[in-house]
C-alpha cells in the first residue's frame, strides 16, 4: 500500500477537512484534485448506497465552463452529440472525440442560463483541448474552470433528503435536469446526477470557502436516514455498467467502442470534431465492444484482485482477444464479474474467453452492459 | 495518510516491480502515471542525491512525439523558443503557452533522427494541446505517446556510473544533449539530464517490458558507488529553485512570472503561439515573480510542513501579495526555505513578507533563485 504524497500540484478538495473528518482512509488523484475512494469499510459503503443514502466528495469532477457569444457554437463543435434542441435547465452525457474519433472525455454537458455551459467532466485535460481548438478557429468564447465542486447525495433515499432540503419540487426534476439554487445562502446548482444506477443528486457548490458547511448541513440533513460518507462505489459501477473513463477505455477507443455509441449522433446536422470518422464506425461496426463478463466458479476467491491494479489480458486460446479493466464479486448476483473490452467478432461468436487472474486462468462468459 | 487507490486508469510504470522490491513507501500520480516519491528516508535520499548517485523512476515524465512532414513547423509554433538553431541530438528546456500565454507545460525538448521530437513533459496534457492544433491548423503530423519511459540517474557520481555502462564517451555529453543507444540489446536514448542541480543522466527506456531489466542493470553496475533508489528530491529542488510545474505556478501564470523568463524568445522570427502576450508581459515586466523565502529563525521547527500540502498565503500586513508553494529546511544552509510566488513591485521594494505556516505567521526575506 503507498501513500499519497501531499503537494500544491494536487489539489484539495473544499470538502476535505469534512472528509477527514469523516475518516477518509484511501483515495486517488483525478483532474489533478484528490478524490477520496473509501472510509475503510467498503461492505457498507456499498450497502448504504444500494439501501440507504450515502454522501460522496466528487469535486474533483470539474466544471470546464464555456460562455461568450460563440458558445453554442465551440459546444456543439466538440460534442459528438446533436445538442439543437437543448434547454436551458438541461444536462446531458456526452461523448467528446478527437478528429478521428476517439473517446476524449465522456463528461455531463450542462446548459445554463446566460449563455454558459459546463462540461462536468472526467479525467482528462478538457480545458486545454477546448481552448486550443476556440483559439485556433476565432470561436469569440471564455473557456475557465470556475469555483465549482460538486458533492453527490446518492442512494434511494437521496430524494427524501434532498426534498427535505430544498423542498418537494426536486422529487419531480428530470434525471441529469438542474436548478440554480442555495442553501443557507450557500450558492448552488442541484442536479438529478451522479456516477450511480441508486439515483440521486449532485450538488454542484459554487463557493469553495463553504464546503465544510455544505457538507455538514447535508449530513446533518442526513442523520435521520443513516446517511454516511462513501464514494463513487466499484462494486456497483461495475454491476450497473458505467464506463469509467481511462481505466475501461484504451487509449485509441472511440465511443462505440466503449458503450457510448447510442449517444453519438453521426447524421446530426451541425458538424462536430470526428463526426466523419465516427460516420465511418458507425457504418463499418467499431473493432471492439465494451461487455460484461461473469467468471466461471471456483473455490478460489479472486476477491483479492480488487480493485483490479491494471489491465489484464483475455484471451481465446492463445490469442488476445481483448482487456479486462475491473473485476469483482457481486453481492447482487453472487457471481464474480467484470467490465472489459473485446474484438466484436469474438462477441457476436459468443465465444467463452479466458481471464489471466492473478490467481490463474479463469474461463468467462460474455454477456451485455449493464449486469442490472 | 491518505492511501492510493489502485485502478487501471492510474497507469503503472515499467519500472514498477523494481522500486516495489527496492521498497517504495510513497508516491503520487503524475501524467496519470504513479510516481514514486519516497522509499521512506527522505534524509538518505537526499544525501544519496548530494554524496552519491541515486536512481529514479521518473517514467510519468511521458513524452509527445511529434512526427511527420510538418513536425517542425508544429513543434515551434508550441514553442515559446527560437527553435532554428536546433540540432539533432539536442535538448531544450522550452516553456509551451496558450494564446494569452499562460505557461501549459515546461518539458524538455528533444530533437531526434528522422524528423521526430519528443516533448518530455510535466503534469499536463500536451498531447491533447498539440492534437488541437495540429488538426485545426492542418499540419500534417503524427502526434503519439510512444512506449519510453524515462529512468533517471542522478548525483556526483552518476557519470561515473554511467560511463562504466556505456563507455567514456558520456563524459564529453553537453548538458540536455543526447544519443539513441542500447544497453544490453535494451533500446535507449540516453540524455544527459534530470530534474537536479547535482548532474546526471536520463535513460529513455524504449522497451516497457524491459524495465525491470534495465533498473536491475543500472542497480548492479552502480553498486560499487553505493546506488540506491531515490526520486525528484523535494529539498534539492528547492534549494536549486526548479519549477515544479501545477505547484510553484499558479493558474494563469506566464513563463516570466515561473523564473522561465530566460527560456522565452519573444524576438524570435517564427510565429508561436502566445508570442504577442508574451511580447507584452516583456516590454510591462510581469506582475508576480517567482522568488526565493528564507524565513526567520524561529524555536519551533516546520519541517512537519514538509511537504506543504498547499499553496500557503504570504502577506506584508493584511494584505495577500502572493503564495508559497514549497518550504523545507535546508541542510546545507542551515535554514528554512521556501519557493513563492510573490508581486513584482513588493519584490522590487524588497520587503520582508509574512508566511501563514501551519505553526503560524513567520516573517520571511525575499531572495533570488537559486539558494544554492
Amino acid at each position: 500500500m503507498l501513500k499519497i504524497t501531499a503537494t500544491p500540484r494536487i489539489r484539495r478538495s473544499p470538502f476535505h477537512d469534512a472528509v477527514v473528518a469523516a475518516g477518509v482512509t484511501d483515495a486517488t488523484v483525478y483532474n489533478k484534485m484528490l478524490m477520496p475512494t473509501s472510509y475503510g469499510d467498503l461492505e457498507a459503503e456499498y450497502r448504504r448506497l444500494l439501501e440507504g443514502v450515502a454522501m460522496w466528495d466528487v469535486s474533483c469532477q470539474r466544471q470546464v465552463q464555456i460562455s461568450g457569444p460563440h458558445a453554442d457554437d465551440l459546444v456543439q463543435y466538440v460534442t459528438a452529440r446533436d445538442l439543437s434542441s437543448m434547454k436551458v435547465g438541461q444536462g446531458k452525457y456526452v461523448a467528446m472525440c478527437d478528429h478521428e474519433g476517439v473517446l476524449l472525455n465522456d463528461p455531463i454537458l450542462m446548459k445554463l442560463s446566460g449563455g454558459r455551459y459546463w462540461f462536468s467532466i472526467a479525467d482528462s485535460d478538457v480545458l486545454l483541448w477546448c481552448r486550443a481548438v476556440a483559439f485556433e478557429r476565432d470561436f469569440e468564447v471564455s473557456i475557465t474552470e470556475p469555483d465549482v465542486s460538486p458533492l453527490a447525495v446518492q442512494g434511494p433515499l437521496a430524494v427524501d433528503l434532498i426534498a427535505d432540503l430544498f423542498g418537494d419540487h426536486v422529487r419531480a426534476l428530470k434525471y441529469f435536469w438542474f436548478v440554480e439554487t442555495e442553501l443557507d445562502s450557500i450558492p448552488l446548482t442541484l442536479c438529478r446526477s451522479g456516477w450511480s444506477k441508486q439515483g440521486g443528486f449532485e450538488l454542484f457548490l459554487q463557493d469553495g470557502s463553504r464546503g465544510v458547511e455544505l457538507w455538514d448541513t447535508v449530513a446533518a440533513a442526513g442523520e435521520r436516514y443513516g446517511v454516511g460518507p462513501g464514494a463513487p462505489n466499484h462494486i456497483e459501477r461495475v454491476e450497473s455498467g458505467l464506463l469509467a473513463w481511462g481505466g475501461d477505455n484504451t487509449p485509441g477507443s472511440n465511443p462505440f467502442e466503449c458503450g457510448l455509441g447510442r449517444f453519438v449522433d453521426v447524421d446530426c446536422e451541425a458538424d462536430y470534431i470526428g463526426k466523419s470518422a465516427l460516420q465511418k464506425v458507425a457504418a463499418e461496426g467499431p473493432e471492439r465492444l465494451l461487455v460484461g463478463l461473469i467468471l466461471e466458479d471456483a473455490a478460489d476467491s479472486i476477491a483479492d484482485a480488487w480493485p483490479l491494479e491494471q489491465r489484464t489480458a483475455v484471451r481465446v486460446g492463445e490469442c488476445q482477444v481483448g482487456t479486462l479493466s475491473a473485476v469483482v464479486e457481486s453481492p447482487r448476483l453472487g457471481r464474480t464479474i467484470g467490465i472489459a473490452q473485446i474484438a466484436r467478432e469474438v462477441v457476436e461468436a459468443g465465444a467463452t474467453v479466458i481471464v489471466e487472474s492473478p490467481q490463474g486462468a479463469r474461463a468467462a462468459e460474455i454477456t451485455e452492459l449493464p449486469f442490472i
